[in-house]
């Protein structure tokens, strides 16, 4: 454990002598501690244009239930008493193992008609990660990036060269055929179709993004955050990137303290949205660095950063995040965000649209 | 300008109620902002076991001069009225371009036998970055990180994707050959002669990380942070990685918020070191992090992270440090670390080892 400097008791007492309704939330917050769930889970499926009228209700059954058994997946192994970091990894990989979400079955495809997975883990007590960017052939990259952390001494292994280090870990490959999904190969040659369209100088097809009865092309990357009966947090995120992206572009979901953090001594985050911006933003870490240094509440640290931060930069997006007393959030400021929670003494509750809204039946 | 929230004033105010000492640092603060130099450009070129006894004065004159061109293309950029991006790219440029650094000419091989490329570069005004991991051709990596923030939508391209992207952005490619340099290639081979005899049973050679007349394998990467005459901060970092790395692993120095970030509401920071933990404390955001929250000086935010976390984490480095009002800090938890600095107002200044060692002549 890290000790903790001077100058933040000196905060604490600070604030505790000139903001009443700052310590009014800490009393609240030291109430919430004294309350405190055994284990918490909270899952994501992807945020953006996600509307009731575009959406079956065959099709919102079917990502109610797969959402429903990534929580029973992760939820089993927290009642159990097992490991946060155990608990993100099964709720994942049983996200992972559908087509409806854009990671590992579901992965969009690239620009040259590949499939580009990227994932990362945090283990919040010991501040250990592990991540793979650009693979090609592994079924549950959250596993993967879970074995660099565990057994290599680095943290991020790309493309080739993470597949080699999987080999060596006694994983199996699986050939690209198993990627493929009509509805994925589909999106790639609708935006191929738009890209031709528009270098000969047709107009872009109106409302062509929302009024289509297929998701958008980046929606979809998956995560978790969990915090165990131990008192420990973790955080996972695994995604299949971009349609048609190229140049073997990287973004967030593999990136430490962008897509994914987690700390024991602040919080748990998986993010999903425009990728590029949380990296330039250090979205995931920059909220548990609120939580850290301002001492804000989670749901206050998400929500300035997700909500005005983000908006401010036009970038689509939410995040999960979970903090060591159980204190849960899950903004987002696109129309919806697959996501799910369940806790020791709450849930399963599953939503898809936003808050407030009447679509969530 | 992202709108700043009331709790940092009732902080401020609390602060400055209960701590007479920080706000004499905030009024120290305030009287440098008033004497801000008009730029400041400071470099770095590797931290780790540099020691004096192991170092030629030839050889230390050589890095010398490097450093020194480098300072002098990076400040005649600021001098004339150019922007920190400018600044940093030419600084770097010149030791990327030198075959004493771990970057670009100088870049360490593979365990295959190859050169890997990483770099990163970001604007301080606009926090928008650009990266590259893996490239293999390319002799200003740093050229081509800012390609990919000014010339992409992505942040972040990788190997064949990245060069695939320099070549319709019509940058050159250079032929493997041109990153050969006998003293990196004889380093590989005695870490695959030490890795044998350890697989054979052999104790490790005594000493061998240390006494050795050639630098550690990872010593060597460049950066450099800069303040223009705008009051705009930008900073970049470049690397050849590390010696007999395998499976693709990428560092923290194409990771923004990792080795690299700038934002004139805060900081610039470039990382040298260790770079799993850089990636694990998103080591260069939480400096900034430090001085945006907590309102640290920029010299305690650094050495808290450099000199307190990392340390407690036995991870070596250092990093190179700036703020709008022209700090600098240039922490370091090795032996030694070549950095220089040069401002508007004093400078040029070149040092490769511990302040106050009697090294520094």
């Amino acid at each position: 454990m890290i000790p903790r400097p001077l100058p933040r008791v000196l905060l604490l007492a600070a604030l505790a002598f000139l903001a009443p309704a700052a310590v009014g939330t800490a009393a609240a917050q030291g109430a919430a501690n004294a309350r405190r769930p055994a284990w918490v889970l909270v899952i994501h499926g992807g945020a953006g244009a996600i509307r009731r009228e575009d959406m079956s209700p065959e099709m919102e059954a079917e990502y109610r239930a797969r959402l429903s058994a990534s929580l029973t997946a992760g939820s089993d192994v927290l009642k159990g008493g097992g490991k946060a970091l155990d608990a993100v990894e099964a709720a994942i990989n049983v996200l992972e193992d559908s087509p409806l979400f854009n990671a590992g079955k579901g992965a969009v495809f690239t620009h040259n008609g590949q499939n580009e997975l990227d994932a990362s883990i945090m283990d919040g007590s010991t501040k250990n990660a592990g991540a793979v960017a650009g693979v090609h052939h592994v079924k549950n990259p959250i596993s993967l990036a879970r074995l660099v952390m565990e057994k290599s001494p680095h943290v991020l292994l790309a493309r080739e060269g993470a597949e080699e280090f999987a080999l060596e870990q006694g994983m199996a490959l699986e050939p690209a055929s198993y990627f493929f999904t009509e509805s994925r190969w589909r999106s790639l040659m609708r935006v191929r179709e738009r890209e031709a369209a528009q270098s000969q100088g047709a107009e872009p097809e109106k409302g062509d993004r929302t009024s289509s009865a297929a998701l958008p092309p980046a929606l979809g990357t998956v995560g978790a955050v969990a915090l165990d009966q131990g008192g420990h947090l973790a955080a996972g995120t695994s995604t299949g990137g971009m349609t048609d992206k190229s140049w073997g572009r990287i973004g967030d979901s593999p990136i430490i303290g962008a897509g994914t953090f987690a700390d024991d001594a602040s919080c748990a985050v998986s993010g999903t949205g425009h990728g590029e911006f949380y990296m330039r933003n250090v979205v995931a870490y920059d909220i548990c660095a609120r939580v850290r240094y301002l001492h804000e509440p989670l749901e206050d640290a998400a929500r300035k950063v997700v909500m005005e931060e983000l908006v401010q930069q036009h970038a689509d997006g939410g995040v999960i995040a979970l903090d060591p007393a159980g204190n849960t959030a899950w903004p987002f400021n696109t129309a919806g965000m697959f996501r799910g929670k369940v806790a020791a003494d709450s849930g399963p509750e599953i939503k898809i649209y936003a808050e407030g809204s009447d679509g969530d039946r």
